[in-house]
C-alpha cells in the first residue's frame, strides 16, 4: 500500500479500505532514470501515470524542430499523452524524466473495468480531469494576458518549488518566454 | 422531454427513461436574442448550459481591451465560464449569443445531488469534460504548430458549418489570425 497515493485518493472521494486496495492492485510500479523517455511520438499509450517521486515534462516538437513544454508533473500529479490515452491514437508528445522518477502506471482497460465494479472512481477521475481542464484553460487565458510576471507567479503556485529542481530554460520554454526574460522577472520579485 | 437532449445523453451512457426524466426535470429553458450576454466578468456562475439551438461565443477581454474568443458553442455543446462554474469563482469571461439561442441551464447544486442519486451521471460528465480537455489541449498544440491552414481545417471539423453562420472576424479571432489571412486560407482550399 502506498500512503501517499492513499492520501491522494481520499482528498476528493471517501473510499473505503477495500476500494483503495482494489485500485492499488491495478498499478504497476516503475523506476526511471533522469532523461529516460517514457512516451514518444507514434507510441501506443495504454497507461496514465501517477508520480510517486520525481519530475517529468511532456513536450511537443514542431515541424521546425522546436520543442514546446505542455506540462510538468511532480509528486501527486498524473501524466501521459492524454489524447493518445483517452482516444487510442498514436502519441504526439514526448514524456521525459527530468529527475530520477518513480511512477505508478494505470492501464486503461483495467480502469474501465474498475469503473464498472466501483463507480466511485468515475467521480474521482471526473474531478481530476475537471481540474486539469480548468488549469489548462487558465494557462490559455494567462497566455493571452501577456503579463509575464503574473504567468511566472501562477507557475510557482501550480508547481511549488519546481523552479529549484529543474533548469531555467525548461521553465522559460513552458512559459513561452526567453531564459533572459525569466531571469529579469525573478530578479524583480 | 427534449428528443435532441435525449440523443445527446444516450450517445455516451445507457440511461433508462426514468434517469433521463430525472435529468430533464432539473433543467431550466432559456430563450435569448442575438447579442444577448449570458455571463459577464464578475458574475457568480451557478449554471452550465446545453445548446438546443443557436450559437454562442465565450471570450476574454485583456487589459489592453483586446477580445480573445476561447470557445464557440453550437447545437449539442455545453458552455459556461467553466472555471467560475467548477471552482465557484467570479466569472472572467463573457458568454454572448451570436444568433437567437435556446439553452437548457443546469444548476451546479442540482447536479451534485443528481450525482448522489444517479451515479451514472458521474460517468456522463467525466466523458464530457475529458473530451473538452482533449479538445483544448489539441487547440494549444495546433496553435504551437503555426500551420494556419491545418488550424482552419480543424476548426471546420470541430464546428461543422459554423463558418457559414458567423462573421469572419470571429473565426479569425478564435484562430489567432487576421481576417485577411483567413480569407487567403479559404481561397486556397
Amino acid at each position: 500500500m502506498y500512503a501517499q497515493l492513499k492520501r491522494h485518493l481520499l482528498k476528493d472521494v471517501d473510499f473505503n479500505h477495500d476500494e483503495i486496495q482494489a485500485f492499488t492492485n491495478l498499478l504497476s510500479h516503475l523506476k526511471l532514470n533522469k532523461k529516460a523517455v517514457l512516451i514518444q511520438p507514434g507510441n501506443t499509450v495504454t497507461k496514465e501515470y501517477y508520480v510517486l517521486k520525481g519530475c517529468l515534462k511532456a513536450y511537443y516538437i514542431d515541424e521546425a524542430g522546436q520543442d514546446h513544454i505542455i506540462q510538468f508533473a511532480i509528486e501527486d500529479w498524473w501524466i501521459s499523452d492524454f489524447e493518445a490515452f483517452f482516444n487510442a491514437k498514436p502519441a504526439q508528445l514526448y514524456v521525459e524524466c527530468l529527475e530520477e522518477t518513480e511512477l505508478l502506471g494505470l492501464n486503461k482497460l483495467d480502469l474501465e473495468q474498475l469503473y464498472q465494479t466501483i463507480p466511485k472512481f468515475e467521480r474521482f477521475f471526473r474531478l481530476k480531469v475537471t481540474k486539469a481542464f480548468v488549469a489548462l484553460r487558465n494557462r490559455v487565458l494567462s497566455g493571452l494576458q501577456n503579463n509575464s510576471k503574473a504567468r511566472y507567479k501562477e507557475f510557482c503556485e501550480q508547481y511549488p518549488h519546481l523552479e529549484k529542481r529543474i533548469p531555467n530554460y525548461n521553465i522559460a520554454n513552458y512559459l513561452g518566454m526567453s531564459p533572459e526574460s525569466l531571469s529579469r522577472i525573478r530578479n524583480s520579485i
